[in-house]
């Protein structure tokens, strides 16, 4: 069931909350143990929370599309009087006292809180294990990773573990994921969300989103999370408009969708090549016109994002890896230990650059609606595995994994994520569709008309 | 004759624009040899400016108070075909083709340019003669500096050999050489002047800004200056006020003025400490509050400044001085070389730091109008001085000069500087009024009541 799904068997009374919370709550105690999606599970109060919605229901309250619904939280957003890791050693017995700004206001929108879920290190490591807390595994294919860094979010929604989760996104952490697993997710605009109580890494990067089964279940839980933060002062104070895309047949036409000619389409597995292209004549048979743009070499403000990222991440760490040194694992050690011998020339170069690449972008969404181009360049590789083979030639899986991906958090750009298809090996990978600052609505649009039209690329995990 | 008085008397027909121009250009072919305030003097196109000046004033067309004043720019703002050194080596036959944000405004505004006028090496050198210029000398005693950077504006306003001058302010440019040339300055809100076409050096510090004999004159002179500029992006889209104080007495009745009891009075030269009393009696006098408040150290947020600064600087000045080490001045390469080692993280840590401070100085600014500090901790130092006594201890000159100014480059806020009084020798030396952001109106009015109240305090330089 969807979200959404779930909301109006709980208005038609066919099934309860606590019916809900108990079905993910089976669903967890069935496949976590294999696949490790949560941290913490908070089965009692998630529980209480469940019958609390049901009597405000019952009464006549009524919250909104996520009340009721169970959901489940990234462990790197503070969680009042629950655990909240960071997937770390240091942050491993850390009890805030607080919720995260998104925690709150899903609490606030009837959310029933299932429990905290897994990912990478801080949300920075690199491998595709844990060294703390162990490998998530793919439902698809459990020895493959979900992707990160909100794999526990994203493996927890494809399976029913959860009907809605959260997710960061300082490099591909949303996207990927949702990629690998065959579920949506958005990244909105730098400023949409508030990052408030969420643990930073890369602070002029990091975004919070949701992860849904469908573009429609992520339009509602962005609309619940969505708006100015005085506690967070990069949001921006601007009205929320209404994502939900309507019910029925979108037509895409007057839609500009651009589709580069170079870097994004380049070095791909075929198979996900021919997903995304799938993808884009899907559109184009909903009378959007597809249109070839030219885009900068996508290496470089890979490049501007990961200057930025060593540097935010090793400002935020050093205070913490002083004193914790041996709590960290080394590949996250090692970022962070190289981040801090960067030169703060380097980053205010990596900065001029990024707001250069951010107007040639603007420039190129003034001639179209959005950018059509895969999530990953690959399907989800194998737990350990560091290479791949693509095209014949020898990639790294973690370059393979983000390269499409990382550019457009230093844009600040919206993305929303979404299933695309399959391999013939049956595992999942998604497509990205970059929008304009603000213009989440029309992105989701776009999305869900694609979704509609091409049910059978998201196929839904059967266990 | 102040630039307002020359401007009334040219409406009033009794001097011309070409006559104010000829007295300007006199007066910098006597004292220029010597004081050494001019790179480049542009007699012919000042004079046929001054021309066009009078013909537009008899014709009834009147582009307002600098219409027909003789004005000089500081030689880092770019002036279409007039060479624009940066007071460097680098950039010694650099011809623009085109004007920078300030230079075209007030050029708009009808003012005539004289000139350009010299600066310390980049506007970042630290000992007090330009090694490809010679030093600037202040026309109170040619064996003291002016102050730097903008010293060559402070000293061409204060000798009548222009009525305005532009400046620039990264850690108190501007402000600097108008305590030690007896004149008064702003630096307004980060955002409120452009700064483009101004040869950048700490982008998130760097202030343009205008220097002028009076409060009134630097109020008409900001005016046409101030104002969005897309082509910097810094710049902020908000209608720009009246920066004109009203003639006659001003009343400060119910004005809270905030009296640092930390910082910025101690390790002063006591005539300093007594001349910025008797400006803050003087404004008791006027009806306004005076309060005690407690500030931040200061030597913490000059340490901000400092980092960001060395890392902005090493940053611009990088592609040049792989290309042209030799010509850069030892201190400047030698700020230039400790900036390209500095940690991104410092860097980081510092902007941290810097919204904190600006928090608390905003806290500050809710409960005073402003605050009335010195502008430097003593009196125009020796030509070549490094050491000077302040209250029985060694002080480094430069930090004397720049430690109580340079922190509000960090904070964005505006200041205005203005003379507060003489010492026993007969050097001028001047105070700063510190307001909230977007205060630059009540803060010039401030100001302009404290300069009529106390006119005796701004004599005159007679050469």
């Amino acid at each position: 069931m969807t979200a959404l799904e779930a909301a109006a068997a709980l208005r038609a009374r066919k099934i309860s909350s606590v019916e809900l919370t108990v079905q993910c709550l089976a669903q967890i105690e069935k496949l976590n143990p294999t696949l490790n999606a949560f941290i913490t599970v908070t089965a009692n109060t998630a529980l209480a929370e469940a019958r609390k919605a049901d009597e405000e229901l019952a009464q006549g309250m009524d919250r909104g599309p996520l009340h009721g619904i169970p959901i489940a939280h990234k462990d790197l957003l503070c969680t009042n009087g629950v655990r909240t890791t960071s997937g770390s050693k240091v942050f491993s017995s850390y009890i805030p006292n607080f919720d995260a700004a998104v925690v709150e206001r899903w609490r606030e929108a009837g959310a029933v809180m299932l429990g905290k879920t897994g990912l990478h290190e801080h949300a920075y490591g690199i491998t595709s294990t844990n060294p703390h807390f162990g490998a998530i595994r793919n439902p698809w294919n459990p020895e493959c990773i979900p992707g990160g860094s909100s794999g526990g979010s994203a493996v927890a929604v494809a399976t029913g573990m959860a009907l809605l989760a959260t997710g960061s996104d300082t490099g591909g952490s949303i996207r990927v994921p949702a990629s690998y697993c065959g579920i949506a997710g958005i990244k909105a605009t730098f400023g949409r969300v508030s990052k408030f109580g969420a643990l930073p890494l890369g602070f002029t990067l990091d975004h919070m989103g949701p992860l849904g089964r469908t573009v429609r279940d992520v339009a509602v839980a962005l609309q619940a999370m969505a708006g100015y933060d005085k506690r967070d002062s990069t949001t921006v104070d601007r009205p929320v408009p209404d994502y939900l895309p309507p019910v029925g047949e979108i037509s895409l036409k007057g839609v500009k969708i651009g589709m580069p000619l170079n870097f994004f389409y380049e070095k791909l597995d075929p198979q996900v090549d021919n997903a995304v292209h799938f993808m884009a004549y899907t559109a184009q048979d909903l009378g959007a016109e597809l249109v070839d743009v030219r885009v900068p070499d996508g290496r470089q403000l890979n490049t501007v994002a990961q200057v930025t990222l060593l540097a935010e991440a090793a400002s935020v760490h050093e205070p913490y890896i002083r004193k914790q040194r041996a709590s960290y694992g080394e590949d996250v050690r090692t970022l962070i230990d190289m981040g801090r011998v960067l030169p703060a020339t380097d980053y205010l170069q990596a900065q001029r650059l990024r707001k250069r690449m951010l107007g040639v972008y603007q420039n190129i969404l003034k001639s179209v609606d959005c950018l059509l181009v895969p999530s990953t360049a690959i399907f989800a590789p194998k737990i350990g595995q560091t290479e791949i083979e693509i095209a014949g030639a020898m990639e790294d899986t973690r370059l393979a994994s983000t390269k499409l991906v990382r550019g457009f958090n230093a844009l600040g750009l919206p993305v929303v994520a979404l299933p695309a298809g399959f391999s013939n090996a049956g595992l999942p990978v998604g497509c990205q569709l970059v929008g304009r600052a603000w213009g989440e609505q029309s992105l989701l649009r776009i999305a869900a008309a694609l979704e509609d039209r091409a049910p059978h690329y998201k196929r839904t995990w059967q266990g």
